[in-house]
């Protein structure tokens, strides 16, 4: 549901209620209003009509038959959270990340788009976004103009798709290009797609993990507006001072925000700073929450809640140009909000979007239509099955006593380049084999892992950050096995181990999310996660290490489809082979 | 000047300048930078490169052979400021305005078109405002849905007319709608066009003056997205309670900041707040400058220089969604900048607009071709003067010991409705005759006003709020003279006093704007102000007090072309008169 503007039919109708001429659809009464914009909380009643919010104060003349009141005595009522920049596809989708987040005041997010992109045509990418709009939430886009793994920085981004995708409603900005490297030495392809965006008065989302202050500043000069990279304070400031909305992060992919909190309670540059999960995996999504859990941990460490809450709603709206549409409840302002108890941990008693009540107490009402991702996702198995599903295939050729480069784990995230002897038996010492099917079924190519997961029999997963399939372990039956359950359908992740598939999470929509719900798919997840651990991973978010084992922005070695890659230097050190 | 999008080009020639792989165009050296994104004062250079921030830090590699370098070792070098809300037209022209005040820093403007809009055909308006832009200033346009007096709120801005304007280059909102009263009883086609603004992603500027706050409340449900008007601090924290951004004036208009401060002080809000001078005659801008002497003013009550300086660059731009052009030096952003050494009233040593040097020391360097008014503001002398410059025409027609209704002025903006007695010579008992003669020529309509100028023997002015002329004095024959010299060409203000002449300023621009530059229209308005301060005008700007003689939204009589009016009941007292 994204907002549209007011029209006179809109603003006669909010008038006569502002006035008390008309009466509230819906009064939200008595509650402790958290007022963004002036920094304050005070006694006030919500006056909502026509999904707006028509006043704030007393309702007195604004109750008549028919008008539904919410009792919010004793409680806050504050603008619902928006996340500005998430990847709604870590296993769940777009649809049921918003199910499950919604209850706890999550109404509205800027999602990114990378496999849809990857793996649809722009005309089904379209016809995705539609189709989430007639949902509660409030979805807005981030579009890609490159892909995060070399083989697709820019094959699979046609200029004039995303000349379709930039005009698209709910667009707001261009998606994080992971590809800066290639920004700054002036590649005239990205330059010219992010012009396509400055045209359109769009914003350019920033990606610069691991970024000096130098190129900080350059990317700034090349038009980057936004970043959620900042790991620490320095960098923080580094982006404010550079121009840039700095999106402050926490989550399973990285818990930032500890470090960072200073520049919100120094209350520096406060308008330009927001809050984002960026990606969680399921567990931290389920425990921690996704906005709702970054605003209460500000307010526990002191943020006055007003500020904490602009953080997470008034802000980012500002920044993406909504906020006369979102962000804070005052007239004209869409009525998304929640009446919430505390900021102890419970979910808001209430939640709403658009003037509808939506969630009570954590779970969903009013519920929408269930969505129909099957028009676009077929279920048919990847064709690199045939080659997959075999142990032979993974038969190690390596000579013994031969040295080879070793992908060699230092974090969920980073690996370094390490070497390994292989044994008499063909295989890398200490290591277990990866090996990747590209999507299109014609090559194939193989690393050595380390510090992984060294006693893993058989992993296959299809959720990889090139949407490309990874089948990895130290046992070619399991591997075999792993991988003809995984891709039986069209993708999964699934563990195998003493002969028996032991843990399986099915990814019916493209191979890269699950249609079912968060908790169930929790439990598959934490039945990888948990044959994972017995296989010796050692470090915290799993879901991020299987996704990145592709992603060729991160140091130090990755694979990808045209082979082993050495990133800084972008040679190929084990190029690939034909399937 | 708008600045345009970063093309491809651009973002190429800034990024290789950023990374000092290509020389600067200009380098500002050594200077205390006021960052208003991080509220820091730091020493960085400014490397500057094809009239855009390329990087802020070190210069080493940028300065090169042909590398313009000004010193600012010392001195602070901030953005340039932006006014978001003036009426260019006060005497001065928007060319001559800006010639005056951008040595002072005040580089960008936000100029509001009454005057145009009444009085040129919307080719001509377009021409305007394109001719505007080949200058060195930044201008922005306000475009009015309604006129400022009663027979002018519609009939002169077509639907058809506001479309080409709200389309044309510039046009960031929809200026003040003075007649707010109006809206909230839902005229039907005030509303349609507050929503053609809205589809165009436009801000809708209100002007609450005198609402009460429940009225602010429902102007904000109608679509109001900022104000000017709050003259005291619970007027401006209402405001922004409401969702506005909110902008503090300070000018010979009004002078309002001192009593606002404290929400600066306060830091509530901040990024909600700008600054405007609204409007103001040529004595307050000579001498206390526009944003400039707000900055000024903040500084000297002791807000930090960084937050004084983003309520007048960076909070304005981004209200208006301009601020990845303007507000503040960053990469990307145009190089609009100052070097000032101190805020205690010295000009700034340098201006720069788009990284040209436009000013020094207080005076324009590298000016730009004059404006060219002449091809759209002809010459003739209006159809009115056939009747105005007749001293029988003000033979006043009362009947001795009538009550007749006054305008009794209680300051220079606000009128009381008072009474008089007709006296045995026909005139009122202590007052001046004021005659309005409509722009159309068709119409005169008249009124007494009292502790006005109570010796006043005549003055004639064609600067008035409806465009309309107004005649006012005690003495026909003076009358008729200030009438027959102020009108003798396209208008003027003229002061006529014992038999003579003795204050004239001429509006060579259709009557209300001289074409002269402002420290000439200032020696010649003087004049007139202190002819009438010598027959007993008593309050401070005499300008606005004469241009709102015909303002119908201020309190409580006015004299308009329908005739003389009871604002706030809407009845017409004293009907006009043909011609």
């Amino acid at each position: 549901m994204i907002p549209g503007h007011l029209d006179a039919d809109l603003m006669s109708a909010l008038l006569a209620v502002a006035q008390g001429k008309a009466p509230a659809d819906t009064v939200v009464r008595g509650g402790r209003l958290v007022n963004v914009y002036s920094e304050e909380v005070v006694v006030a009643d919500v006056i909502i009509s026509h999904g707006r919010v028509a006043r704030v104060g007393s309702a007195d003349r604004s109750i008549q038959e028919g008008t539904q009141v919410i009792e919010a005595a004793g409680a806050y009522v504050l603008p619902g959270y928006m996340e500005p920049h998430c990847h709604p596809w870590s296993l769940y989708n777009p649809d049921s990340l918003a199910r499950h987040v919604l209850p706890w005041g999550n109404t509205a997010f800027v999602g990114e788009l990378l496999p849809l992109q990857l793996l649809l045509s722009v005309e089904e990418v379209l016809g995705v976004l539609e189709s989430l709009q007639r949902g509660h939430p409030r979805w807005f886009w981030s579009v890609r103009i490159a892909g995060q793994s070399r083989q697709a920085i820019l094959a699979a981004f046609p200029m004039d798709n995303l000349q379709r995708l930039l005009d698209a409603p709910g667009v707001v900005q261009l998606a994080e290009t992971t590809s800066w490297p290639r920004i700054l030495v002036g590649n005239q392809a990205l330059l010219e797609r992010m012009a396509m965006a400055k045209k359109r008065g769009l914003r350019v989302d920033g990606h610069g993990a691991g970024a000096t202050a130098e190129k900080i500043a350059s990317l700034a000069a090349a038009g980057f507006t936004a970043d959620h990279e900042s790991i620490n304070l320095e960098e923080a400031l580094e982006r404010l001072r550079n121009g840039y909305h700095v999106m402050l992060r926490d989550s399973s992919l990285r818990p930032d925000l500890d470090g960072l909190l200073p520049l919100v309670q120094e209350a520096r540059g406060l308008a330009r700073l927001s809050v984002t999960s960026d990606g969680s995996g399921p567990a931290w999504l389920n425990d921690k929450g996704m906005i709702d859990g970054i605003v209460r941990k500000m307010v526990r460490a002191g943020v006055a809640i007003p500020r904490a809450v602009a953080l997470a709603s008034l802000n980012p709206a500002t920044y993406l140009h909504l906020d006369e549409h979102l962000g804070g409840l005052a007239p004209g302002r869409c009525a998304d909000l929640q009446v919430l108890r505390s900021f102890d941990g419970e979910p808001p008693e209430v939640v709403m979007v658009g003037g509808d009540v939506v969630a009570r107490n954590g779970q969903l009402v009013n519920s929408w239509p269930a969505w129909e991702w099957q028009t676009w996702a077929d279920q048919r198995e990847p064709a690199v099955l045939s080659h997959a599903g075999k142990p032979e295939f993974y038969r190690p050729s390596g000579e013994p006593g031969q040295i080879v480069p070793v992908m060699q784990f230092t974090s969920a995230a980073i690996t370094r380049a390490g070497e390994a002897v292989i044994g008499p038996d063909g295989w890398a010492e200490n290591c277990v084999l990866a090996v990747l099917l590209s999507r299109d079924g014609k090559r194939w190519s193989k690393a050595w892992l380390g510090n992984f997961a060294p006693h893993l029999e058989g992993l296959a997963t299809s959720y990889t950050t090139s949407c490309d399939y990874l089948v990895i372990g130290r046992d070619p039956q399991a591997m075999a096995l792993a991988a003809r359950r995984a891709f039986r359908g069209p993708g999964g992740i699934v563990v195998a181990e003493g002969g028996s598939v032991v843990a399986a999470l099915d990814l019916e929509i493209k191979g890269v999310m699950s249609a079912r719900p968060i908790s169930e798919v929790l439990a598959d997840w934490l039945c990888v996660d948990k044959a994972m651990r017995r296989a010796g991973y050692p470090f915290e978010e799993l879901l991020f290490c299987l996704c990145f084992i592709t992603c060729d922005f991160l140091p130090d070695l990755r694979l990808v489809a045209d082979g082993l890659l050495a990133v800084k230097t972008d040679q190929i050190l084990v190029p690939a082979e034909q399937l």
